[in-house]
């Protein structure tokens, strides 16, 4: 993602629009339009950034505010950092304070659970890799969010990479005809992966061509087995109820990737606030 | 809320077109036009149910659904209940189920967590509210959610209730002329609440005639003193840092609301799956 | 309201394509781009002025044009007088002049007519409210114009405040049901109003506990009775086929507000015009 | 304008925005979901009406309500008439009122104003006509409404018809010129008419070859002069500060068209209400 | 068309989201923000220009890029000619090529293929105009091109023009009562062009009042006879099937204007590629 | 592509209103609301269909319209074929006509010419694939008619598939250094192309790991040299300059897939047209 964009500002409208909508009643009454101030976001538990270039763009989009940044997304902060530093007319940082941090506390939040599960697999050389179950409408910005915590992302949507399931399978009636039926249609330009329950499963899906196997669900032993049977034929991804708790056993069975839905869709915003100076 | 509404379709419409994009690929290329399916939405963990009518709404917008729910927002449901079934064109189920489930998940996820903390104050006859720390453009979604797990709604944005802040008051000199500033300026219809970090404050703020005064960061003894002091002059609010562990405490102080930012930001999706049968 | 913002510039825009469309077929054919023009904004009427920053805005959205101003939104001008001067492409000018001058002809015919009526009652310490009886689209701006003018807002939509009209106590079976129905379920951060259009009413909302009372259509004598019993435990605002003929009669009775749908549904425009120079 | 129609719906859904936003609080606390009622619009003052099928579409949008007109957009009503009934949720109706009303009423106003005028030139022959002196956003349904009321359109912005002013005179050089430079310009689908302000002018004109002289603010003597000069050979429009009081003097002297700007920038609204029944 | 312009600019936003959408992921990996570069823009075959501003505004939307050209829009140039040099980081040049490109080459092809018209039937005083049949969301430009080309505008679209057809005269019963219908509706801003199929409909065009006669798919000698008849009493065009081959014999039959569906409906896109340097 | 979809929908109703703005001026002056007709889609040349379903949606966003299709997209059909008859009020047929007939003349343009080169390689074992060289905006359409035609697409955009040219390898140094920062950065779902203008580069390209290596420009000796290194080790495509004379020439080196900005960027429109009877 390179900032600014116009889709990214786009999507700050319509956010500004919800927050502010006919006006800050309070900070209109207020405060003149000609004072101005300083203030820092304070980055309150340690944690990694993500969305700097997003908080720092609602400031713009709402007039004239300078910005200096002292970190980078993708920084490990130490609580009670100071992150940027904004000056301009205090009712713009007003304004903006609340969805600023709203993203930089969600992003900063993928971030660093990203980056936790990151480092419990480094050793294993296993990547983490996000899903599909974002936030409706902050996809590209919570998937930026895992790259920054060192992570990779899985498919965007439907649209660019093929996953075949077992309703796909269901379908279609077994793993071969769904693999030879996608085959046909799609383009050379698309990786296909199918989800395999069982080390059947697998078998059958190595044999009719897929790009990648999601191992899914299942338990440790069965992932030794199919990392083995699979021995580099395809990529393997583990998917399914995995946890900081028992993602190390997971890597360790050799899968080359683990993909998490928590890291999205159960998110904790890191503790952030803007504080006037 | 009623559904469906326009607003609501625009936000689904926008969420579809980030989800499914150029199409769904892999569902094109395995699944004809006309085969139907059957399938049922199972929710895999006691909770709350809110954002049904959404789910709903995804899989209509999408063509021709029908749709049977065994439950309403706002029930309890037990681990492995069948909430919704839903029947039609195979190819609309696919494409739905992953948006329909990212709603469903998380604003359930929101009205569990409310209805925990709502029960914990209930003997207290403690209200609790939500905040603007919502996903940025869900914020309505959010709030639903929280009035269906038995919460209810602090202001919605900056333009529909004045809440003067430290910076307000800073820039105004004191409580009572940023109170008096405000008075002039907003109309009848708006609610004037005001922050306040101690006791001094909250005289001032009571004096000034403020409706409401938002009790910021307060130690418990202080929020006794502080609602002993008041006297239900102004109507009183808890807020800062609340937790499941300390709400009681907080409750017992004689607060007449709680207000939480964790409700909305930093929530724990409920475990739901559509399954084909 | 703080101009510029994504709000009002998206307001715009739709306005200007509503207006040039495929291009300004005449100035595209007869002035080369290069020309440069000044002009100024003429009043030919005494009045307020409100839309100044709007106008403004029309042209700095076409492009490079310079703006200065010899009044502000709220000012009064005597006829003939120049109120801002403009200077930059005269392409740029002559499509931007229709659309601001219909801005800000309509607000200031707003801000005018609610000045004549605000001076009307303001011996009596009552105060001139709008209502939503606004132009589709251009609420926010009309009751800005209503500000400049010297009037107050009443609530914005259907979702900032309440107003519980007869249909709703009709659907609730009393006065005092739909007061309790409302005080369950919206937040403490939301007024509550009344519409009474008799004594028994205003008895019945004062004893529910509204905030505000409504005395619609009633007789000069009524709002006097109206006002006595309720006594000040209740805001009174005073609504219903009031003109300029009756206004001081009603503002006399003692009411707190005069609400008046014509300051925004009946509009007569100031007479401005751009003149080159 | 054909109703329904999709760009007309976009505008109904902004300003069904506008007004409900995050939701009918009153409504929604007061009124159950399943509730229905009956009510009928009600023309308070005789006119003529306009906008039927637009506050129809409003309810439309909203959900499921039935429509039953007594009139026609254009019919003359006289007061106490009872021009529709709608029938379904409560809610819906109360939520779609406010907006149906200001639409209907601000329409009806446009065409009772016009039929007025359009009255008192029918004896002459004389057509009335609008400008382009509209409500931002709302020129294709305040031209309908022109029309509706017996006038005719003028051009409906910029793009589709030549107006040749005194600014591009000024720039051109001559009359002549700047007549010789579009003549080049635009295609052969388009009209064009040059704004003149004395007879030497109007001469000019039509030596140039224009279809329409739009006589502009002359006296009525001199519109006769050019009226006689002109002999058919172009259309003839009077135009500047025409009113109800001067308007027949303007049609004697034999104009083709007069087109008044107040038709739609001063707009007195029809009093229309929504009453339940 | 008046450079930059919003609704330009709405477009080109759209269009840079079609092909950026989440990101040009192989850009993003392999250049870094800093790097910058020059590059140009390189006419491969002989042409016309068109829509130099619309892919110097692509640039422009993503970010600092500066723009030099060395031809305008309407010049001709030879195969290999630089037509432009840009210079900003390498990320939003390669970010902007493509869609750049994709506007420039085609409109490019429409300006060239309309100039090879019009100098065909430029020495028998003919002009060549265009049609409805553009390209979906892109008819502004289109006929932008058409104009550089040295071609002329027929009608935008339905709303700014009649043009009666043979389904409307055979709904109306005749061409007679059809311009009659149409007189009575549309107002003096207007043209009126009838669609004639042979000697008989032109000689009841004529009389009808048509101000352009279309003279649909008739043979040479038909127009012959048809512009004899009309004898500059209307407007000609000739329309149905004309090529680059028929397109001489067409004009010297005297009509005043030909028009082409292929100038937009099949165009072949002007070499053009942007060459980093 | 799935019919209808929201996404589409939205393109359409941009599109209509583009055609049809204020009005169908001419229709609705002739045509009365109650009129209805029967018109059929006559293809007036033999071609490949495509666009069926869009052409039928631009009349069901107008309205009532009963729409009976007697091909298929994708089927080949005859000249003078009738592909489909619609029956409605004929007011909505004159209006969506001409977009109906934009958008399939120009998909089936597409599929046709994509149809030919299919056939022409297809004895090869070659794949023809479209490139990102579409119309602004109709990408996806544009794709989906070269499905219909036979052909494959390739990325839909730069969003979800890499495609390394000359510039990012002069920016990383070299094929192998591009190839890595890519392969570190790029998730595992996506695929990676290299472009290669000598056997040398297709050397490095393999070595480096690409999926597709993109023959570009090479002569056809080239072409079968590359081939032959390759040897199955990576997909092959060639691409520019690719024409329907030297296309068989090149599919008969071995190469996987032909690559044709051609097939969207110089379409020839097929011959259309909606006739009533």
């Amino acid at each position: 993602m390179i900032f600014p964009n116009p889709a990214l500002d786009c999507l700050l409208e319509m956010a500004l629009e919800e927050d502010i909508g006919s006006g800050d009643i309070t900070t209109e009454a207020i405060i003149g339009e000609d004072i101005t101030s300083q203030a820092v976001l304070l980055v309150k538990e340690a944690g990694v950034l993500a969305g700097l270039p997003v908080a720092r763009r609602v400031f713009e989009l709402l007039g004239g505010i300078s910005w200096e940044s002292f970190y980078e997304d993708g920084d490990e902060v130490l609580e009670e950092s100071q992150v940027a530093r904004i000056h301009g007319p205090s009712r713009i940082i007003l304004q903006g304070e609340r969805l600023a941090l709203n993203f930089l506390q969600r992003l900063s939040g993928i971030a660093s659970m990203t980056r936790l599960m990151v480092k419990k697999v480094e050793p294993y050389g296993v990547r983490v890799v996000d899903t599909r179950k974002t936030t409706p409408l902050l996809r590209r910005l919570e998937k930026y969010a895992v790259i920054k915590g060192g992570g990779a992302n899985h498919r965007f949507g439907l649209y660019d990479a093929v996953l075949i399931k077992d309703n796909h399978i269901l379908a279609a009636g077994s793993i071969r005809r769904a693999l030879s039926l996608v085959q046909k249609r799609v383009g050379h330009m698309v990786k296909i992966e199918v989800e395999a329950k069982n080390l059947e499963e697998v078998q059958e899906a190595l044999a009719g061509g897929a790009h990648i196997i999601l191992l899914d669900n299942m338990s440790t032993s069965d992932l030794w087995e199919a990392v083995k049977l699979i021995n580099g034929r395809a990529l393997t991804e583990a998917s399914g109820n995995i946890t900081a708790d028992n993602i190390e056993a997971v890597a360790r069975a050799g899968v080359d990737y683990i993909s998490m839905g928590c890291l999205t869709h159960s998110v904790k915003a890191l503790d952030i606030s803007l504080n006037f100076c």
